[in-house]
């Protein structure tokens, strides 16, 4: 099996993400970087990648370089996707670039600044026909997938109540003005957008409550607010939310919680049993049937969902983990950019969060920043989704008209 | 030392709370029960009454003729105090009448249904100059005088953010229906007030952050479900709150959080630590000082307050539970009654919820249902700690008449 | 129904354990303490007794004057049982003493110094028809009961493995110098026996196991050590363990495992499932069934056993601890006494350590020390439960000699 | 940098630590597998090769043809090292024919199967001056690096007392005959060795205390038992240990151990403080400082020590796991291997274990053995370091006589 080809916006030196990018594209022996554009500092681009041994050609400067250059090879030596690293206020334009010339995305979230983008880059993926992953890489925990099974097959009963939460504690201070550059974009409304803690972790809570559970929120009622002086964005939020079908839930995402590491944990409640996940210790998932024993799942073992053993590369009682996880994305974006390279419908639909996910994302974003501004209880927050292009166009045009 | 003589409303048959008031005012050997009037049903008050020994005099049918009883004997054989222990709609009546005869009252939580009640039980109290203590039971635990002590010396810094939570999942189904009886008055808005989950546990929430922190709720932005059908009072709410002084916080309250057994658990975030502190297993607590390992803080070491010190029975190790903290509001209610006996001023103020607490409580309740009735956003919230009786006459008494 | 009068032999100022037993006594309303003779120095027994408000005519000044004077009272008076919580050394005349006037006895562990006392006693226990609690307390927690349950009904399958331990760390330094009196009896063989840590806690190790499993020790292999110097018993132990029919084991005893508290745990393997029980967190109980979920059962809840479930007090989530298991023993031996006293046969068999059980510790004991000084690796450790005396006279009788 | 060039024996299809092996020097992006030799049957091997997309020349089908193949290479092409991944039995001939034809070498554990050829591969190692790493890959994790540190810089004081256990039950059943290949190669005795479980995970628990603590074992008292019928090697062993200085310890090592998956737990006492680590949960460490609160030391904090902040990829709360720490031995191997290439003087010595450690394990399995066969309690276990073979050839040669 050839290994697919990666390109690499942004990533380079100092960046977090990237590194976790490249080591969870490496993990499976199934995907190599070969090109990337690392830093929108060109100086800095170039020596990132020295460091990680590209090639010089394909060593490139910026992106738009990156995209005519990789263009600019025989089909069989292009990049087979690019993964997009940088900071949130390039998602978008790199991203849109990228798919209208045809190539496979994987893209960090959130996915861009605004609905109107996120409306933009859905159509134009639709459009291209082209793979398109966000890497909620929470998702890709194999506990995460069986807990999904579990509610999705109904052994909750009916969910009544979602409590979500991602707690960390590293923005207690203003790290932003110590030089620390991971604080420092994400405290930039120009490059996080509209929203600091809620995006880049709120986000997170979002994606994970809607994958497992399917849930659709009707109405969010939310408290930001920013704790540290001087900081721009938020910090911390509170809220409370409505789901369609009446299940109601809290939500939780702070960065200045004193102690919390990267407490994203999930609480689900039916009527028929309970369930428990915490991303620190995510080879564990606890169910509670209605009037049984607790029950403690853990990875790795033949009990689980297909999904979930499939998702696992080590034997029960040997820790998977964060960079796992994120590979399994990864491994799921390949399987199907490799099917879409050859031709073929894959066997089982791909599982991994799409732009849509990203689009309603930030939606949410949106709608939780409006109801922290407002002064009504309840912000009504469903989302409308997208319909494809040329329905709308067809819905909207007159009768009669041909397109 | 003689032991203190308790009389005992409510508690009979079929009582949960009643047996736990009987074992923590038992276990440390300072109070006998010698009088009681066990149920509002004659016939039960005085099996029960047999059941637990009492004499025939003492054992009466109804708490008027308890009062009536005990006020005919001479001084030194009358009960010292009187524990209240009947479903909330008793509270009231009961308190008062004992209260204005002159007695001392443990009384269990909530208060009583209303803030009118609670203001004239207030004044009463204050009037006789009583001891009167609402067993919110959970402020009795050792870890919970030691994370107050370490919030209000500083050790957290600026408190910013709690998160408290009061999870059960006892009435996941409609058990109010099949015969449980302590199902049922919790379920019945004339026995048990103008909330269910929220005044029965949440209450014990409010109670716990106000405790700990000291922190005044400036105002509240509920959401109250009733999830089981045919139950006319709430059985889940969901709160954002902000306290005086910039403080967010987050309270939840549910009975129907499926595998959830009576979880009451406290998160304070501050500038400078983190704290906290799970009911079920409370002889830990958690705290997370800023750059620093994570501490477990354990009952029974000398390196605790004098406060948790001496509210503890047992060497480390040897667990500690919900009955000694129980016991450990008797404990210090007993000191008080007692000093007021010998007309001492004891060596250090009491440490058990007051009249006052209890007033606070109901107050909060009651903010909380019309926050949830409300489509606005937040609901001041804020306590206006009562006047003393005469304070309030005497103000808007008109200038230049006496009292 | 009348609380049983309860006499108390040791406990008074500067005790532990005494206090807890006046506690477990105290809590469930069935016990009442009338006498005591509560230290060996006269002067401490009379203030301690005054302390707890004993009359001044059972306020005795040595056990012996207690045993004289309630054998002076009219049998209704008469204390009902004597508890004996002593230095070890004091078990053995005071026990005998009591027994022998047909007294009912609780009595703490290890019961005796050695099995010469043992059988005496057994055999006075035996002839005299009394009942003789020895205070394992820990298999007073509802999850032992529950452990045990599961065992013996065979949802372990065959237990392969135990792993026991009792790790504490108080004695990590040479506290018995330092004043502290539990430190110094517990380290003086003429007080504490033949063994420090292994009489202390390594006796709760040796029963909790044998209640639980059922099985019998057959031989042992020890190494005790005495870590800080100057110390003249044990402060540590490790042992390797086999058990007739072919399960293996290993026992730690520890007091100077630094950062330890009271780490009982008990761990079980079978053929078809494991257990694990944490003396620290006693109101959980895991089970992995062979191949399927991890399983956390719970105290309070219905799927428990029925000894599980009468030994409980609480509903789930509501904690109980360490005098409550203390107090199921008091409760246990209360029934049998009443039985006694009314001539009845109890309904079902009492449930608590017997005269039998202590006497199978104090063989463990010797065992333990034996095996440790041996250089033989197996000291065979099978303990042959004692005859009936008139069986054992009858069979060493010769033949044809009436008895 | 340029990447290393990785060439594997053993590992092919149905292998479950060579696909470890390959995730974990794959992870960093600095190894890339050139060649392979991955089965001892060819036709596996070569299909195994293909799978993963060796090229054809070096996707050999015995590790004969590749040592042969990789020669004849020019150096620059030639692979920078080999990694073993057979089972045991095939870990002496090839690590010998690699290390004598001067590779560096990569090697899993145990070593070999006895001390005479561990010591031949000791001075062969020695005589070629080539890398040796064998793949104790637990100590690689970022918390028993803060272990080894925190023990070496005397935070505990003294070590008295070591408990380590190393607990599965996944031979619970007779897996061997059921088709199970890992299963099938660890309980026969002519690959596995003259044990199983100790000889498999046993010899991580000795490798895990002499790496964290530096105590030398001076006599061992073991029982190996097999539980499961037709078995041909120990499921499980149960040793007490004595140290050099005085140490005492308990070590447990079982397959069948009944819902227990892969908990290996070290717990370390001192007269000053205590440590615990559990594997399962790895990214903790339990510290209890004498007299001072528990603490969980958390990795990715800045409060480790510089060799745990080293080994680290991911901020605190972002769990890393099993291989991770795998990965981390490749990555110290790597940096010594490039050293060596390039004739350079590491900064600072490699942190990995050497020939010499998987000497002193094969050295203890065998004294195990040798003790769990013998009536004595105590084997004299102490492990004589290898002396240099010129120092030895000259210490036992006749003086005057040249060699």
């Amino acid at each position: 099996m050839r290994k697919l080809r990666m390109g690499m916006v942004g990533g380079g030196e100092g960046s977090f993400i990237g590194a976790v990018h490249r080591r969870a594209a490496a993990l499976d022996g199934q995907i190599e970087l070969v090109a990337g554009a690392l830093s929108s500092t060109p100086e800095k681009a170039r020596r990132s990648g020295r460091a990680l041994g590209l090639s010089e050609e394909r060593n490139y400067a910026s992106w738009e370089e990156m995209l005519e250059g990789e263009l600019a090879l025989p089909e069989e030596e292009r990049i087979d996707f690019v993964s997009i690293v940088t900071p949130n206020h390039m998602h978008f334009p790199v991203a849109r670039a990228f798919v209208e010339a045809g190539f496979d995305v994987v893209c960090d979230k959130p996915l861009v600044h605004t609905s109107e983008q996120a409306l933009e880059l859905v159509h134009a993926v639709e459009k291209a026909g082209t793979i398109f992953c966000v890497t909620y890489n929470y998702t890709g925990y194999p506990m995460v997938k069986q807990a999904r099974h579990m509610v999705r097959s109904g052994m909750l009963g009916e969910v009544r109540k979602v409590i979500v939460e991602y707690s960390q504690g590293w923005l207690v201070r203003r790290l932003e003005e110590a030089g620390d550059k991971q604080a420092r974009w994400r405290t930039d409304p120009a490059l996080a957008g509209a929203a600091g803690a809620m995006g880049d972790i709120g986000s997170h809570a979002e994606n994970l409550v809607a994958t497992v559970t399917g849930l659709e929120i009707s109405a969010v009622c939310a408290d930001l607010t920013t704790f540290v002086e001087g900081r721009r964005l938020d910090d911390d939020g509170n809220l409370i939310v409505r789901y369609e079908g009446g299940a109601k839930g809290v939500m939780i995402s702070s960065q200045i919680s004193t102690g919390e590491e990267n407490n994203l944990s999930l609480r689900i409640y039916g009527t028929e049993g309970g369930l428990q996940w915490r991303q620190e210790e995510p080879n564990h998932l606890l169910f509670a049937p209605f009037g049984k024993p607790l029950q403690i799942l853990r990875r790795g073992n033949p009990y689980l969902c297909e999904e979930a053993r499939r998702a696992t590369r080590l034997p029960a009682g040997h820790p998977e983990a964060f960079i796992e996880a994120f590979a399994n994305l990864y491994l799921e974006a390949a399987a199907a950019i490799r099917a879409r390279r050859e031709g073929r419908i894959p066997k089982r639909p791909p599982d991994f969060p799409t732009v849509r996910d990203g689009a309603r994302g930030v939606h949410f974003i949106e709608k939780v920043v409006e109801s922290s501004r407002s002064e009504r209880k309840w912000t009504e927050a469903r989302w409308e989704t997208p319909q494809p292009e040329n329905a709308r166009a067809s819905a909207s045009a007159p009768p009669g008209r041909e397109r």
